[in-house]
């Protein structure tokens, strides 16, 4: 990004996923010249005409080892289940030395299953951006989906350190901050500020679809205190989601045990109307949000920046 | 808002309290002219200070008292627990045919507790406008905070027809959209959809600040995957949200009782491995999401049109 000649990182690229993160990353690569070509491919007919329309790539074959002939960087970018069989069908037409990689939001099953999978004379480093929205599909990605967004990397003891310095130049060159971990640890923290909180608000919204205390309608309409922000976070991908949390099972319910200690204590102290006890941890979670806000992970612009009436948006 | 001509709808309104609600109903009272007078009055000085800063009142009494003499609409804008101490100091001040209101968030306890103290000569309507951000003070308001919003009253059998008319069209001026239900029924619904929801959020963040996966400075940093939108639910006042659980105490818990078993049923799913059950679920939540954007609670961009780089915000 501090070049000022746009720099080719890979002579050919293939994307393996055109969803919302392949497709985003179809255009960044695209629009700063990061390849000089970009293969992509989708399973389905009709993401692959959409891919067209949308000039994703310079080339959309229709199978993933025609994509991945000849790429020095492969992506998978499809959903976590997916990935299993996907090397086993790109494993012969691998280019030796070719670099491969993935956008998966969980990182020990990619880096214990895929190794056995993969010929010997390719390298395997797992990477993960943190950065979504809660859209899906080739038309709902966008080139600064990653700008300042964390790209963690989580290198196997075999990963050479001049591929993790190729792919972390690449990913900075996508706007991206690097970061690097191992699987283990990356795993851990994922399930309690990502994946735990998805689970959440699903069971927060199917309760809300169901509950005794109100109508769904009624619970649509009146969202605007709170609720409406937990279904952003359960609007997302569904198939992305459930090989998520059966991917990352052990941590995901780990961080959820922790969350209902917390939740019990909450709930012991309205009981018993401990009003203080109630105030000091509401106190205290204000910490963590400017921490986020600190740490350029989020506007501090008041209700997201969500846009108010035409007639006054100032403060 | 359908008239080309301003038209004042109280003589004098007198809004105690200037946090996020009490100033952002003053600056809308200012700018659509909609009252000849506004009173302000706010506990602490400094506030105080600052609302006469921002000129947000014609005149800001030091007591409560003061405020209330002679006007036509007094609405309490404090914290819930500040009700009944407002309410016994400014009965004796109160006009004969005054209208009193609020816009605390739990209705049973102001239909319930507030009648005893006010005089006879003066007229409850209990009301909650359902907007705010994650910022609070008087600094935080701003006048299109209600626009499209909904505002909910719950009349009590004594509160005259033309007194919920004149409320009804005031916040219809204000931008809102204009609802009507029972105390009970409000408090079910915002238990569900608010008041639940923000506990949660609460015990999420407060778990990350203490948990053994990972530390809470990186779960700050890795926050883009979810986390972030619930520390913003608890980033809100947290007096005011303290007042909240422990005034709407049973229904909260039985809405965080429905949210458990749903919970519980998405946990059993991750440990028996069953993506399909898991998937399904998923699916549903997208429903509720469409709603909500159909009901005009949300917008559809994509992160809530969070700021992405400057180089590239089109899709």
């Amino acid at each position: 990004m501090t070049d000022s000649q746009p720099r080719q990182h890979f002579n050919r690229i293939a994307l393996l996923g055109l969803g919302l993160i392949g497709s985003s990353l179809a255009r960044v690569i695209k629009q700063n010249q990061l390849a000089g070509h970009i293969a992509g491919w989708t399973r389905s007919a009709a993401s692959r005409e959409r891919a067209a329309e949308l000039a994703l790539a310079d080339s959309l074959p229709p199978t993933p080892q025609e994509a991945v002939a000849g790429a020095d960087l492969v992506v998978l970018c499809t959903p976590l289940s997916a990935f299993v069989p996907l090397a086993r069908q790109i494993a012969p037409a691998l280019a030796p030395g070719a670099l491969v990689s993935d956008v998966g939001s969980v990182k020990m099953p990619v880096a214990r299953d895929l190794p056995p999978l993969l010929p010997a004379s390719v390298h395997l480093l797992p990477a993960h951006p943190v950065a979504g929205t809660e859209q899906s599909g080739p038309a709902a990605g966008f080139a600064s989906l990653f700008a300042n967004r964390p790209v963690i990397l989580t290198p196997l003891a075999s990963t050479p350190a001049a591929k993790q310095q190729q792919l972390a130049a690449f990913w900075q060159a996508c706007g991206a901050k690097i970061y690097q971990m191992t699987a283990e640890k990356h795993d851990r923290l994922l399930a309690l500020t990502s994946h735990a909180p998805h689970l959440i608000a699903y069971a927060l919204v199917h309760a809300a679809l169901d509950s005794r205390l109100a109508s769904a309608d009624d619970a649509a309409a009146f969202s605007a205190g709170g609720f409406r922000d937990f279904t952003r976070v359960a609007a997302s991908d569904p198939v992305m989601w459930r090989d998520i949390f059966l991917a990352n099972d052990a941590p995901v319910l780990a961080a959820l045990a922790e969350i209902e200690t917390a939740l019990a204590q909450l709930k012991k102290s309205i009981s018993e109307k401990q009003g203080d006890r109630l105030a000091a941890v509401f106190a205290g979670a204000r910490q963590m949000r400017r921490r986020i806000i600190e740490a350029g992970q989020e506007t501090s612009q008041p209700d997201f920046g969500r846009p108010h009436s035409s007639a006054d948006n100032k403060r």
